[in-house]
């Protein structure tokens, strides 16, 4: 399980303070903890309150938080400008999050893919939205693969995001999405990653923590391979490590909540 | 999810000491806060410790807890007439525990459910133990299934229990008992029943909790429909419930953890 860490997210007050105030190290913090805590990946979103300058406030994210780790991070914004502004900080490959199928937008974020020796997560919806029923959205997910594949990203570099409807508003639409993830894993030999953004399910809901950590573990048997989230929800975290030891993905040993 | 509440039984030793004693209000009590922690039937065993007087002490038990409740008992011993001792106390229907596909076992506990109009719980095993592949498993599910339809047990009545093998054990075994969840299912049309000793996931481990409540999770996507656990086990409940909602199979509501 590729585990991103969402928490550098202008979306969070203290970080959009934090870019105001440039304080590094408080985004410097924020990275290590997130490591120590698990993740193998940084998501960085200045979020919305800085839509005049977000290229140069996603430059000062990346800038910052490289002098501190060499993880890859995971450049977040709607922006092709901005994704590019932040990759060209990057000190190895990184991740762009995110396209849609949307021809231009996908067009475009390859391009950059490729340019920058990225990933790519494509978000498995159209300018028409979500497809309603499975079949169409694993039609969407091999339209966008075919494309990518063509262009010359390699299967390993592209991350299929299925997108998870909130609980709180699509409670029947919980299964498709598991059930989208079993499909997604056969559109191709090697299979497409999966990615899912995991606070999405908890979503305006009261009790989010064991929302997302039992729709995890679903999703984790489902086939899910990488995922966005907060590391720093330990029980979260425990709960993914007895969830691979269950799949068989890593060596069980008997100390494992230890440190 | 059908709950039967795992707590008396003479395995454990509190329970051991208040059959001794003729403790009636602690087996009550604990029959009681079960059912309050949300167990819809509860497993009445005496444990290993009183072979000779297993038969009394079965009576003793269950006339002892229909006292207070009426929910149905699952008689829990591996000698039939220890279980008819118990069946002939019950209220109402009960549940046997268990028979495995062993022909004359099979064939007495089959007339004991007919005739005490109870349900039967069978062990997907027989003389040679748990076959060792998926296929075998089904085929031997499937058997059962032939056997009991025939001498006229509705197939709402039977249990079938796909065995589970110890995390630290059998660390590559628990993904093949996810699938014999899956597979069971599509035997007949109604569908049997499906039920797993939860605990037994997570024998001589540390983390015996998060083991038992992810393996859970992962067994309820998988289909199925009952189980024995510690309805004491608080986080377990809870993720059972938040697993019900993700699966759409009780409506969500937002305090949902309230009470």
């Amino acid at each position: 399980m590729f585990i991103i860490g969402e928490k550098i997210n202008g979306t969070f007050s203290k970080v959009t303070e934090a870019i105001k105030n440039k304080d590094k190290k408080y985004i410097q913090d924020l990275a290590l903890k997130q490591i120590q805590a698990g993740a193998d990946s940084l998501d960085i979103s200045s979020g919305p309150a800085f839509q005049n300058q977000a290229d140069t406030v996603m430059e000062w994210l990346v800038k910052t938080v490289i002098e501190v780790t060499d993880v890859p991070l995971c450049i977040d914004n709607p922006v092709p400008l901005v994704i590019e502004a932040g990759l060209k900080c990057c000190k190895g490959p990184a991740i762009i999050n995110s396209t849609s199928a949307e021809k231009s937008k996908l067009e475009a974020l390859t391009d950059l893919a490729l340019k920058y020796n990225s990933s790519l997560i494509a978000l498995v919806m159209n300018e028409a939205g979500v497809p309603q029923d499975i079949d169409s959205r694993t039609a969407l997910a091999l339209e966008i693969l075919s494309y990518t594949s063509e262009k010359g990203l390699s299967t390993e570099n592209l991350y299929l995001d299925p997108l998870i409807l909130p609980l709180n508003v699509a409670q029947d639409k919980i299964k498709d999405t598991l059930e989208t993830i079993r499909n997604f894993q056969i559109l191709s030999d090697p299979a497409p990653k999966i990615i899912v953004g995991l606070s999405n399910v908890s979503q305006q809901a009261k009790y989010r923590p064991i929302i997302n950590r039992t729709f995890m573990t679903m999703a984790m048997e489902a086939g899910l391979s990488a995922v966005i989230l907060n590391p720093l929800d330990k029980e979260l975290m425990q709960t993914i490590k007895t969830a691979k030891f269950l799949l068989n993905q890593e060596i069980y040993y008997p100390d494992f909540l230890e440190n």
